[in-house]
C-alpha cells in the first residue's frame, strides 16, 4: 500500500508542535514517546503499520477544537481514531500526523425516553450505549461484530451496520444529530432530536465520511424499545446457490426478519471445531432471526420454515427457548475467532443486490481456486452485505500481496454486479485505489470538492478514501 | 417575499435563447408564449406568482442535459419542477428563469422484485409507483397527502414523508440511487440497487436539496411487501395536552404504529361539516393505525387502547372491518379540503420532539389569539411533524402578511423547542429567511459552499432555501 512521504517540514518542527500541544492539553493527554506511540501504529487492519508523530487524548469538544486549531495553523495532518477497530485501515497514521483519539470522551450527556434518544460523547463504545438505556427497556440498534470495543465515533465514520441492520438500518438510519469540530476549530451542530433538516442534509454526508470532513465529538442517537423476544431458526443446505435462493425468497415474501446470517462450509467447519455449537456439516447455513411476542415469533418462524422447506434443506432447527437460541448464535458469533485460529485472514466487506448472492458465491469459489487461497464466507445475507474471509499465511512471502489481489477482484465483482465496494467497514486505505472502479472521475471529483469545503488544507485523515493519484492535484493546491 | 430583480441581460437575449432551445427540443416541448407560461407562474403556494421566461418539457435525461448545458452557457437560471405541488414555493419561477418540468418523463424503467426496487423516471407520480408494482404485492412507502399528483422528482427534492413515514421513514430512507444532471450537463449516477456508498454519501445530501444541486431525472426506489392488513383506532380527548401525552406514551411503550394522526377541534368541526365521517365533537382526536395479520393487529390495537384508556378518552372506536377503517380515515383525508371550504389557509410544516407536542399546541393557541387569526392543527403526531393551518382572508388587505408573521412565529417556536423549521415541505421561498433562526452563519456557509461545488454559477432554483442576504456574496462572486 503506497503512502505519501512524510512532510520533512513537519518532522523538523516536532518539538515546537509538542510544546504548543502542552499549552492546550494536560501532560497525560499527550503521547509522543516513540515507544508509546507504537500503540497507535495501526488499527485492526494490522497488515499496515506506521507510528504517528504523536497521539493526543482530549477530554472535551473544546480540547478537540484547540488541538485542531493548532494543527490547522501548523499544517499538521490529523488522524481521528475511535477505538481503533477499523478493518479498512481507517485510523492508520502517517509518520507526520497526530492521532486524535476520542477514547476519553465516553460520557452519556442526556437520555430522553419521551423522545427516544440518547446523546453521548463519541468515544463511548457501541454496546455501552445500550447498557446505558436498557434498564428502561430501550436499546441502540446498530450492532457491529466489534460492538463490545468499537466506538460510536468509528460507527459514524464508517456508517457501521451489524447483524440486525436488516430490520433497523445502519448507523445513518439511527443517527439524529452530531457535534462536529472542523479542521479550523469551528464547532458545528448538525441535525438534532427531530426529524429532517432545513436546507442541505449535511448530517447525511457526514455519516460515513471516514474522518475526512471533521471530528465528531458528540452524537444524538435514536434508541428503540426492546422487542418482547427474539428467536432464530437454523437452516442447512447442500449448496450455497440454494441457500442464496432461499434468502431471496424470504425477502421477497415480505417477512422481515431482524437478521439473516449466512455461513459457508469452510466457516461452518472452523466454527464447529472451535465452538462446538452443533452445526450440521453442510455446504451453507442460514440463521434467520425474528422478533416480537411469542405468538408473533411462532407465526413468522412458521412462514420462514415453510419457505425453506421448498428448497429441501438438510437441516431445519427452530429455536424454542433462550438456551436453544444461544446455541444457534454461539457458532456465528465465534466464526471470526474460529477462522483466526486456523489461519491469518483478511476480512472483506462489499455489498451486492441480494439476487446476485448465488452467482457471486460461485465466482468467489472459482477465484479461490485460481489464486490458490482458501476463502470462508460469513455475512449479513439479508441486505447483501458480504464478508468473505480470505485465508493466507502472513509469514509466507508474497501471500499477503496475493491475498490483496484476490480481495480486489472480489470487490470489483461486487461493483460489476451492481453492488458497492464497501458495506460497513468503509474504504479507508484498504479500498482507496479501488474507488475508481466504483466511480467515474467526475463523481470522485464532486466528492473531493466536498472534502475541500470542509477541509480545504486536506489535513484530515490523509491518504484515505480517495485514490492518491486522483487527489494529488487538490492536495498540492492545498499546500 | 422579496425576490431578486431579473437580470436585464438575460431578458434582452430571450429570442436568442429560444432559438437555441429550438435546436435541442421539439417545438411542443418549449413553452414561451406569455399566455401559456402563466400555467407555470406558481406552485401550490399560490400566494406568490411570477411567470417564467419560458418553460421546457424534456423527454429524456439526454434532453435535460442539453437544456442545462445551454442554460449554463448562456447564464439562464433554471427552476426544476415536478408536478408543481410544492407548498413552500419550491418551484416558484423568477422572470428571467426557465422552468424545467419533468412531467413527460414518467416511465417505469425497471422493476426487480428479487432485489425489491423499482427504477422510474422522476416525472412519475408518487401513487403510480405503487400502482406499477402492487399486482406483485409490493408498494412504495412514502405517501404525501398529494400522492395522487406529486412527482417523485419533487418527493426527492423535498425529502417528502406522509402519514405512514412513522414506520417506513421518509423519502431518504426509501431512495437507493438517482441519475442527476448537473448544471453543466454532466450526468452523475449516485447510489444504486445496493446498501451503502463508497466514500462520501452524496445521495444523502442530494435528497432534500430542493433543486439546488442538480436535476434528478431517474430514481431507484425501495419497494416493500404489502402488509397483510391494516386497521386504525380512533381516540377522542377533551384536551390537546392529554392527546399529546397519549402519543408520547404510545411511542414510549414501543408499539410501532404505521401512523399516528392528530386533529384538533377546528379541524374536526370543519371536517365533520364537510365529510360527515362521524367524528366526536371533542378537543383532540388521534387516529392510530397498525399493520400485520388480523391477530397481530388485534394485539397491537389492544395495547394502544389500553394506553389510551389511562388518559380517559371521550371516545375510543376500534375498527373491526375495512368499512369501519375507511370511515375513520375519511375525515382525516378530507381535512385539508374541508378547511379550504371555510377559509383561505396557509399550511405550515415544522418538526418538534414528540414530548413538546402539548406545549407547542398550547403556545400556538395563545398566538392564535394574539394575531387574531384562527388555526387548525392536523398532522403526523408520531414523528412530531406538525402542519398548523393558519386561516386568513386572501381578499382582506394585510391578512396575508399577518398570516406570514404568525407562521414565522410558529416555525421559530419549533426551532426553539429543539425542532426544525421544515418536516417534509422543504424551505423553498416560504422559509428562506427563517433559515438563520435554525442555523448559525458558519453552518449556512458550509451548506452554501456545497451548493458552490455542484452549481458554481448559482443558476439552479434561484432565491430559494438560503436567505438572500447570506447568499448574496456568493451569487455576486459567481457572476
Amino acid at each position: 500500500m503506497e503512502m505519501p512521504k512524510p512532510n520533512p517540514k513537519i518532522l523538523a518542527r516536532k518539538a515546537e508542535f509538542l510544546a504548543q500541544l502542552a499549552n492546550i492539553l494536560p501532560p497525560d493527554a499527550i503521547i509522543s514517546d516513540p515507544f508509546e506511540t507504537r500503540a497507535y501504529e495501526c488499527d485492526a487492519l494490522t497488515a499496515y503499520k506506521c507510528p504517528p508523530l504523536a497521539a493526543v487524548l482530549p477530554s472535551s469538544t473544546a480540547e478537540v477544537a484547540d488541538v485542531l486549531r493548532l494543527c490547522h495553523r501548523m499544517g499538521v495532518p490529523v488522524v481521528p481514531r475511535g477505538a481503533g477497530t477499523s478493518l479498512a485501515g481507517g485510523a492508520l497514521p502517517t509518520a507526520d500526523s497526530v492521532i486524535l483519539g476520542v477514547a476519553r470522551m465516553n460520557e452519556v450527556l442526556e437520555t430522553d425516553y419521551d423522545n427516544r434518544f440518547v446523546r453521548v460523547q463519541t468515544g463511548r463504545t457501541n454496546l455501552s450505549v445500550t447498557r446505558a438505556v436498557e434498564e428502561h427497556g430501550f436499546f441502540y440498534a446498530p450492532d457491529p461484530s466489534s460492538q463490545l470495543a468499537c466506538a460510536i465515533a468509528g460507527n459514524i465514520a464508517m456508517n457501521s451496520g451489524g447483524a440486525h441492520c436488516l430490520k433497523y438500518g445502519v448507523t445513518t438510519n439511527n443517527l439524529m444529530g452530531v457535534t462536529m469540530v472542523l479542521m479550523d476549530g469551528t464547532v458545528a451542530e448538525l441535525g438534532g432530536a427531530h426529524l429532517d433538516a432545513g436546507g442541505l442534509d449535511l448530517l447525511g454526508v457526514v455519516c460515513g465520511s471516514e474522518g475526512q470532513l471533521g471530528v465528531v465529538t458528540e452524537a444524538t442517537l435514536r434508541i428503540l424499545h426492546k422487542p418482547e423476544g427474539a428467536r432464530p431458526v437454523l437452516i442447512g443446505f447442500d449448496s450455497n446457490e440454494v441457500a442464496g435462493h432461499c434468502v431471496s425468497d424470504i425477502i421477497k415474501a415480505g417477512v422481515l426478519p431482524v437478521a439473516i446470517e449466512f455461513m459457508d462450509r469452510p466457516c461452518i467447519r472452523a466454527t464447529e471445531a472451535f465452538a462446538g455449537a452443533g452445526y450440521p456439516d453442510c455446504e451453507a447455513l442460514l440463521i434467520v432471526e425474528v422478533e416480537g411476542s411469542e405468538d408473533e415469533i411462532d407465526v413468522q418462524l412458521g412462514k420462514i420454515s415453510e419457505i425453506a422447506r421448498t428448497h429441501n434443506p438438510v437441516e431445519l432447527r427452530q429455536s424454542n427457548s433462550a438456551d436453544e437460541s444461544a446455541r444457534i448464535w454461539l457458532g456465528r458469533k465465534s466464526a471470526f475467532g474460529a477462522m483466526g485460529q486456523i489461519n491469518d485472514y483478511m476480512c472483506l466487506d462489499g455489498t451486492i443486490p441480494v439476487s446476485q448472492l448465488p452467482y457471486v458465491l460461485r465466482r468467489i469459489g472459482e477465484m479461490s481456486a485460481e489464486f490458490g487461497l482458501g476463502v470462508g464466507n460469513v455475512f449479513h445475507a439479508g441486505d447483501g452485505n458480504m464478508h468473505p474471509l480470505i485465508l493466507f499465511d502472513a509469514n509466507k512471502p508474497g501471500d499477503l500481496e496475493k491475498c490483496e489481489a484476490f480481495g480486489a477482484e472480489i470487490l470489483k465483482l461486487c461493483v460489476e454486479v451492481g453492488g458497492c465496494l464497501t458495506g460497513e467497514h468503509g474504504v479507508g486505505v484498504e479500498k482507496r485505489d479501488l474507488m475508481s472502479h466504483q466511480y467515474a472521475p467526475e463523481d470522485l471529483d464532486i466528492q473531493m470538492a466536498i472534502k475541500d469545503v470542509f477541509d480545504p488544507k486536506w489535513l484530515l485523515n490523509p491518504a484515505k478514501v480517495f485514490p492518491l493519484a486522483a487527489s494529488e492535484p487538490r492536495r498540492i493546491a492545498a499546500e
